[in-house]
């Protein structure tokens, strides 16, 4: 039964490259196989319910422009805004969605009253799921946009936000695992600083390790099987941001004794403003071991915040999903739609636009990238480069069987010499450019 | 005897903020003393010979406008420079020089012929400290300049370029030891990658580890006393650097159990170029136990690239000096200039010009930090901030005896709803601008 | 009588730079004379009424932080809101403020209403203004907040819009004529494009020409005899915005023949977005002819938006206001702090402590401009730079009496040879460094 | 008679897109017609002889790493280099090339014998150009790498500096005039600044503007058929440079009364660097008429500096071809590869593949960019958005028909109330997405 507010759009279906249908998918067959596996299995897509749902059109310098008939409501307009977040899943046949608890729940007068909005929507979306099949990729708890978090979440100077935070993030990882989600995610927001003026670095550190250790700990108790992932993102909102790109957090993880229990959740606006590519950040994740997830957007490279718009340029989604594929492609995690339609784009057929074509430009994506691993188009010349460390005395040296002085005077004595080889990046780039 | 270079210029003195002589210093009074300790021995400066006399005034589109009488030659020319580089530290009273091998020895035919001439000029040197009394901050190797190691050192494809670098790093080292260094630093100039096309990440990772390692163990068979310092930078010259900032690197040491043996050498320009203000760095640095050095200089905020200009904004200085001083100031580390007059200012007096306005500046900026923190002008308000952890309850969250459950039912029971305070920023920075 | 918002905050005096008072000013003594004039009427500081009244504290992740008896309001409560900025404005002794009607009346029904709405707050003002003897520096028409504006105003593709807010603009106008405004401003808050996909950008050109025209026509019909006034600013909101920096501005007042009849409005935060210096935005506004007036505050080098903190790096201030100077101050135009205290900064002092900061930190830079001045302490090394254009033969070049071919005779026939001159930067730098 | 240098590398072929050929084109087919023309005729492609024959590897932390036989010499290997550059030309059948004065000859000892040199080589050039047929798209003159113009060429503070760029630039204007040179380009390397404290921007704008002038003079009194044009490019290698965008640049040209004489060389490099989309630039030149040429290659968005990488991304270079096409297409101007190899690409072969894969991905752009225009894919949604301004009253308004007065009272008494339509970003993206 329709809501009505996508008019006559019917379910999205795959018509193929040559349509002229804005409201079919021209790349992304969910049922193609590909490296022996669905499409729909490889990229496992899911709709964000802030930006698809929530958002209401504003910017620094603007208020809202969409006009959505669930605004400024309480639990009622949250049911109207849940029976369109299902129909929009459903005509997309986006497997997956997910959400913060103020995404989806009225704000409560306290704290048991959020808990308790929380809880009766929860049981709304577990029946929804059931009608329309549809799964929970990720929860997570938004401490950020209410302004008792405006200091930090669980970094902040108060010990009582600490504490709304972690009782908070209690009743969101329930939900999670009450709506079978397969991970959860923790985004810190605010946990950083405006100003070290006012901010005592390694206090805050010893904080945030507290609750994330407590968050482990805490599905272990309840049995949660899904993974636990830290989405990094620097310099916005707060001047700087501690979970600043991949390698930070991966230090801090450490530090804490927890990289064996947590992932990553990579974002590829969040990427760009760590002054990383997308795929750098995934490839270091890969190498580390804490892969996860990723949240797929297009960050605007001239803007410097988080633009967040629908993916788009294809050659750069295809290095991107061949990372994920030599990660082994998602186990829990997927392709989170961390994208919002333009501000301007307030009619409802441009929410469709939006991730038609972003599911579109995925699934060309992960095809090139695909064809490039079969083909060993890249792995082969990759292989060549590095051969000389199959030697006995090269691969002695990486061992530590050598040390300075061995090598010293073994450079010495052989009076070795080394010659530059061209790194010949146009002639892989040529190769890549076959395949996107 | 003087070399004549810098014509009749005398050795600078201090005289004070009211004094017009442009070859004064009018706020560093190295004896001056701070809390408890002269100025010199708080700020330890030193000179960088590649900036001050190596380099020859060349940008990426335009070559030489310097014409020194030392350029284009052998071991003869590598003397002329070396009188005039004391000379420079003398007129400067600088107590403190670092150099890397390329900047004073004549390439070599062959590895044995560089080390040769290193040699040769390590012994000049000493003669020279004794002389003048001048002391070696730090010593380090250039691999990065050299064709060599176009593609890395450590980190090359190529296991004889890894031999080479890790030969040339003991040569470098047994000069620091000979020269008395107090430090000696790493900078991976060519650590990163242009393209992931054609990079395998994880292997490098192991080559600069194995290397580290090396380079931690030689210093302790030689009985180095001084500290092993890594200076992170992110993306120049490579597209991606891998000692990308402060926490990368300390990720990196603790994945490899080496992070109570190194320490970092952090650069203003280096921390505006990954996004961070320098004294960030510092603060997290500190924080993480591992600030060793300062690499003084300045970056236009405006450029992408890193312009080592001499510092000379005194509020900004403050702040970083602050960090030093909570660090507990130097021990083997110091303030290097790794800065360079501008190409066009191709005099010698330049040279003086930017190195009195340097340390002028430095002096401003450390005096500043030392009245806030006698004053405790910024400790009281944090200590007021985080007052709330001071409870029972906190302490308790904070050591990890409640658990989410746990304080999910306390924020419930006590209907906790936790107020925003004000973060007072700008009250905060009125107050450092009365010290600065 | 007193609103109480401020609590006990009495009158913001002078009490010299020893003064440890929080609300006192250490810089700003508004009658000290400086170069003939006193420091008020070279400053002429105006309160930015949207910020400091208007503003909630909202960022793109977070909902309003500051708690405000006016906010949420009708009439009466703009009227409320009206009293306590007028009491800001005494106890700062401000002489000036500024405001888009937006920020002072209740949005209406519709044009009539809002228009009605304005008028009635503009007799408020005007009551205000006399009994506190405060002045309005400019006035301008907020045509960006409202969702009709999403795709621009005056370069709207729906000419409905383009009458509307031409509509809007002949209200503020006039609304700022009755108060005795000294300018009236244009800044093009959605006057460019989100994408070129859907922009005829001649086409809009056409449209902003055609506005630009009709507000000169109509300042000269109602005898408005204060400046026009354009701000500048790129990429943001808009991907791009058509007022780019004061270059292209410029450019376009030159295709439309309305270069005489329109100055600059300079932001500092602005200036940084475009890639410049606030000072080189200043100088070329000066070179052109069309310098007037500056909203001043400090953009974070480091965020990608416009940041707006109260400035507070006196070094800079001091170039920019001597820039200003050089100008030959101001006329019509004034210092307006167009700058928010953080959102963090929730207590009514903290607007207190902004704008104090903000205006000791101005008349420190301003008092060193012109000592610098007075000393000709810059204007001299700069004379002797380019003295050699006093020659006959480099007069005749200028004055266009050679041709290519003549002057390319002359290099032949006399084997000119021109060698390099230091530019002295570091020289230069010393010197301004000894006036901050 | 081949030089050798390229081993046995033949003619590059066009063997379509399913080639494995790494030298072949596979999308660049130069006799196939699009829109009535060859594709040759439509792109006209130059190889820059500065990045593809001059250049040696260097950055500014290493120095050369490319080893060619005509590096280090005199007339001889510029004749050698002449060799290789025009068997590359032919290798790669593009029809033209570009080159600056200091590419092609030695560096003579003063500025007769320097003309001498230029002389011979151009005579040298001539009978190269008749033997392949291949065609000279642009001469400019190299006014910034010699030390002499270290503080500008025609913005010089020395007016000798002045006269000794005027002399040269006029025999490069000679030799681009003998060798039927399609344009002559003006990119002003040194014109600005390092900093305003030495600078005097209006009589350096004089300055520029007399060049300038004496440049058109110039080229009419010789008869060059060719266009002027000017290579807008902010902030490198100057902090500032005058030619900072195509806006910028725009406005200096009226100012002087030169914008019928000059037009735009934009590089996409360039464009970013200032802030700008590359397909900015040009819709922007084109909209103000002064579109000229193109000088194509990437940008790494994330580096701060003009990395002049070969362009590879064929939905950007869609949307410049796109802008292209609606210019009219070239007419003088072509696509010249500004664009060099990256450094560590050291083989003859290098070159080759970053040409290749340039013109195939221009090919793909610009096939992808005629067949968007033939279907009216982008105009008629245009047409749609703007199609308001056909009423008579939109059209009055625009006219200048009615004043500020009159709309606003149309407004009130149609109480118009403007409605905002969806700017359809998601769906215009999804179109140009099919095309590419």
């Amino acid at each position: 039964m329709s809501t009505g507010f996508f008019g006559d759009i019917a379910k999205i279906k795959y018509e193929g490259p040559d349509s002229d249908n804005p409201f079919a998918f021209k790349h992304y067959n969910p049922d193609e196989v590909v490296l022996g596996k669905p499409l729909k299995d490889h990229l496992r897509f899911a709709v964000a319910y802030w930006h698809s749902l929530a958002w209401e059109g504003g910017d620094p310098f603007g208020g809202r422009t969409f006009e959505r008939p669930w605004h400024d409501g309480g639990m009622d307009k949250a049911k109207i805004k849940a029976d369109v977040a299902f129909e929009l899943f459903t005509l997309l046949g986006a497997p997956y969605y997910c959400f913060h608890d103020a995404d989806v729940r009225p704000e409560g007068a306290n704290f048991a009253e959020s808990t308790k909005n929380l809880n009766e929507i929860v049981d709304y979306f577990a029946k929804k799921q059931e009608e329309t099949g549809m799964k929970l990729l990720w929860g997570t708890a938004n401490l950020f946009t209410h302004r008792r978090f405006m200091s930090g979440a669980s970094t902040n100077p108060d010990p009582e936000v600490f504490a709304y935070s972690a009782a908070t993030i209690k009743t969101c990882m329930d939900a999670t695992m009450k709506l079978g989600g397969e991970n959860y995610v923790l985004w810190g927001g605010r946990e950083g600083y405006e100003t070290l003026l006012n901010t005592d670095m390694g206090r805050e550190f010893d904080q945030m390790a507290r609750m994330l250790h407590m968050v482990v700990e805490y599905k272990h108790k309840i049995g949660f099987k899904g993974a636990i992932l830290v989405e990094p993102k620097p310099q916005e909102p707060s001047k700087h941001q501690y979970d600043y790109d991949v390698a930070t957090v991966y230090g801090f993880l450490q530090k804490h004794g927890l990289e064996k229990e947590v992932k990553m959740n990579i974002e590829q606006g969040h990427a760009i403003l760590a002054g990383h590519t997308f795929e750098h950040e995934l490839a270091l994740a890969r190498t580390l071991g804490i892969f996860g997830s990723i949240d797929m957007n297009r960050n605007d490279y001239q803007s410097g915040w988080d633009t967040d718009q629908f993916p788009n340029n294809v050659p750069e989604m295809a290095l991107a999903y061949l990372e994920v594929l030599k990660a082994g492609g998602f186990t829990t995690g997927g392709t989170n739609f961390d994208a919002k339609v333009r501000r301007q784009s307030i009619d409802p057929a441009d929410l469709l636009h939006g991730h038609i074509g972003g599911m579109d430009a995925c699934a060309r994506g992960l095809k090139a990238a695909a064809r490039m691993l079969e083909d060993g188009a890249l792995q082969k010349p990759l292989d060549e480069r590095y051969a000389g460390w199959n030697s006995d005395v090269a691969k002695k040296m990486l061992a530590g069987e050598m040390t300075l002085s061995d090598i010293a005077a073994m450079v010495e004595k052989e009076d070795i010499n080394p010659q530059p080889k061209s790194g010949r990046q146009e002639y892989l780039e040529n190769i890549v450019n076959k395949y996107v």
